[in-house]
This record gives structure tokens, C-alpha cells and sequence, in this order.
């Protein structure tokens, strides 16, 4: 129950500033998993007409981040330390899916994967995969 | 001679897509380094009013491409093969600058780094760092 | 028939100069895939008596390799043109297990995954996991 | 004074385990800054005959965390969190020259930066270059 109300603060949470301004939706919310969705925009390509590096990168490192959120108390924000992001084929077609989940849970430092899909006609093929380094501090510490 | 017309054409060339769409600009090209700026709007902010680390991401790939860009035959394109980025302190501020150096010079493989600095009544904050290994191919093929 | 030879001679491949000195061992050869193995000694360790990052990330790296190897003509050679490497947890114990599988099938670029876990009395923990980005290239060109 | 001593601690503590068994020498150590060399040996290189990727991030990692040690409390030790090593052409020589430096001084979280030299009759070729994430802790804790 508590989960839930947990969950559906992060899903409304997730959308604002940047995320918001590239146009990322919330699919579903889990312990330790997060899944997102971008429906692909003009603006969000680059020069050669796939979709940029850039925003695969945000949607990575942003969902990442919501996914080390379902596992932390809710006094304590999140921050990204670093990641490493690789790019295995050029992403085209409709949208954009990002699912991230946490593969280590330490006290401190957290770990997440995220693994992004093009979907094209209900064909989804993967993308990009990224490993993100997150740090869960207590807030206005 | 021929290096200015091909720097002025990557000047332009630059800001297009999802480059436009977050506003970065052009401040300085040469052989092997490009740097970029960023007046901070709300729109690139997370949910703790810092600039998100997507937008640091996007720029560093960004500018780090255009870096190798002036080392390459105009008849290559630059793919993102892999990012890593760190970092060091929140961004806040008027603005964000990259600088980006190409570090490695191979035929297929080139390697940029990207400074980002938050700057704030003239004064410069190093607030992030990125490596990212591009891949140099000739169009069309 | 052809595989199980090319399997054989990786098998022994493997184990030579540096990953020799090491003393890692091979567990098992498949298509995408490769397992190894090492028995923890004292010369492994660091200042604070847990085996030390730089053997798991040559055990990761090496292993990566040989998992490309695998999937490419017996012509063509594998180089590492970078990896990273997040440390979970402090590794002890017997041994170390190192199992690495393709996760990206280029062309040019390859790209694998090493998870590590240390082994002892027959339970195994994830201590660490690797992205590690290869090039093919054809022998003696 | 003080830093004398702890510059001498250091060089000592440096060698041991893993970094005696592949034979890491300290060259130099400075505030925020550590330098060591290998003389290679055939134990330290890889199938194609250039000194072994592993070797060199080991170097790399074990340099950069004691370059970390130099700005930290006497009773504090440092951990890998993470490293991403990028190579940027095979090493051959007579050894191999690993500078690390400290790039940002966080309380918590240090990032350090490792270039890799190959030396030959004096001459040095930058070979690699990495970038690991640290993590200072209390002793004990």
C-alpha cells in the first residue's frame, strides 16, 4: 500500500524540467525498476536523422535515477555520480523505450542498468545499454 | 583557408535537431577542439533545481562530436560508439560552457574529452567530465 | 563439428602471457560466451586483504575478449578499445568466476559483458560487472 | 613535514600484493598526484604480443587510488567504485609509465585521472588513458 502511494509520487515526480522538456512518459514503476517511453520528435534527432545520442543518454540516466528512487527512503534524494553509455545500432522509428533496473543496492552507492529499445510497429530492438553510478543522500544534508 | 570554411560549416552544422532544441550555441572552433554554451532555463533543470545531467550528457556527446569533426575528410560522418561521463559538483548558474579535445587521433577510432564548467558572473566551476570514443565513417557506406 | 575445435584451440588461446601469469583458468566455451575461473593466492590481493580490482578487471577484460573471439573468423584478432568496471562489493574468498557474453554484434564493434563473482563453499556473489567495447580486425592488416 | 613522512608511507604501502606480484616501482608522489612504472616482462603481455589491457588498467587503478590516498586522512581508506579505461594504441617497450591525478576533491567521492606512457630509449607514446571513480571511508567503519 505504502509502495504503491510511493510509486505513484515517483511516476508523477519523474516529469518535470528536463524530462518534461524532452517529452519522457512513465510506463510502469517497481521496486527497482523503472520503464519509460519517448515518442520520437523532429527535435529530438541529430544531424543524420537518428535519434540523438543525447537524449538516449537523459532518458538513460534519468530513469536510471527514478529506478534507484523506488528503493531508497523517501527523505533521501538521488545523484548521479557518473555513467557509461554504449551505442550498439542507430535508433529510429516511433519511440523510444528505457528500462532501468538496479543490479546493486549498497547503503550509499547504487547501481543501475538501463537498456533502451526503438520500437517500430510493436518491433523493439535494443539500442543502447548504459551503466549508472547514483548516490542516495539524505535530503538537506 | 579551406579548415575556416569547413569550421564555418560545422558551426552551422552544429545546431540542428535535438542541438537546437536544447539551445546549445557555438563559441569557438579549431582544429580538434570545439566549445559550446548554454543559457540555463528552467526546461534543463532536474527535480533539485540543478541542471539535469542529461542536458551536461547531450552537450558533452554533442560537442565532443563536433571536436572530431574537424579532424575527419568532409566526406566521413562521426557515430557515438560509447560515452562515459562524471560528475563532480552540481551545475548551477547563467550558463554551462564544453570545451572538447580530441585526445586520439586513429583512422576509425577517435577519442574526445569534454570540460564542462558552470559559469556564474564570469566565474568558471569544472562541474563535469566526459570521454567518449566516436567511430569515423565515410557516408553512405 | 568446426566449433567444437575453434572452441578448443580459444580454450587453450586463452592461457598465455599475462592471463597465465595471473593464473586464470577457462570453465566453459560456447558461442558468445565465455567462463573463467581463478583461484585466489595471496599475490592477488590488495592493501586491505580483498582481492584486488585490477585482477577482476584483467579477468574481465581478457574474458570479454575471448568471448568475441568466438564470433569472428579465425582470421580476425580482437583489440579492447575501452571498458569500465563497477565494483560492488569487496571480492574474497576461494575463487573468482568470471563469465562474459556478447551483448552486441557488430560488424566492427563488438561489445560484451563480465559479470565476477566470488566463490565460496559453493555460493557465489556478484562482486563486480563490466562493459567492455572490442574492435575485429583482420589479422596483419 | 607531515606530508613527507605520509608521501613515504605511501611509497611503500604501494607495493604489495598484486601491485608487487606484476611488479608496479613508485616513481614520484606529490600532493593529488602519484607516478609509477613497470619494466615489462613477458608475464605481462597478451596473446599478439603487446603488454596485456589488464596490466594496464591494474596500473591505472592501483596508481590512481594512491593518488587519492595522498589527499585523504591517515585513517582513511580508498576503494574502486568504478574505472573506464580507454586504449589508444598497443603498448611496446621497455616499460610502461603510469601518471595519476587527482581531478576532483570531493569529501566523499575523489575522481583521479591515469594517462598511460610505453617508454622506449626515452621516447614516451601515450597508450591509455582512465578515468576511476573513488570512495574514501573511515577505517573500521
Amino acid at each position: 500500500m505504502e509502495n504503491k502511494k510511493r510509486f505513484e509520487f515517483l511516476q508523477k515526480d519523474y516529469i518535470q524540467g528536463f524530462s518534461e522538456y524532452c517529452g519522457f512518459e512513465v510506463l510502469r514503476v517497481e521496486d527497482g525498476f523503472f520503464e519509460s517511453i519517448l515518442k520520437i520528435q523532429p527535435g529530438h534527432l541529430q544531424q543524420d536523422g537518428f535519434v540523438h545520442a543525447g537524449v538516449i543518454a537523459a532518458m538513460a540516466d534519468h530513469t536510471a535515477g527514478y529506478a534507484a528512487f523506488t528503493i531508497v527512503p523517501q527523505d533521501h534524494r538521488i545523484l548521479t555520480i557518473e555513467f557509461k553509455i554504449n551505442y550498439f545500432k542507430p535508433a529510429l522509428g516511433e519511440s523510444i523505450i528505457c528500462r532501468s533496473r538496479v543490479i546493486s543496492r549498497g547503503k550509499t552507492i547504487i547501481v543501475s542498468e538501463s537498456e533502451i529499445f526503438s520500437r517500430n510497429k510493436n518491433q523493439e530492438k535494443l539500442v543502447s545499454k548504459a551503466t549508472v553510478t547514483l548516490m542516495s543522500v539524505l535530503l538537506d544534508s
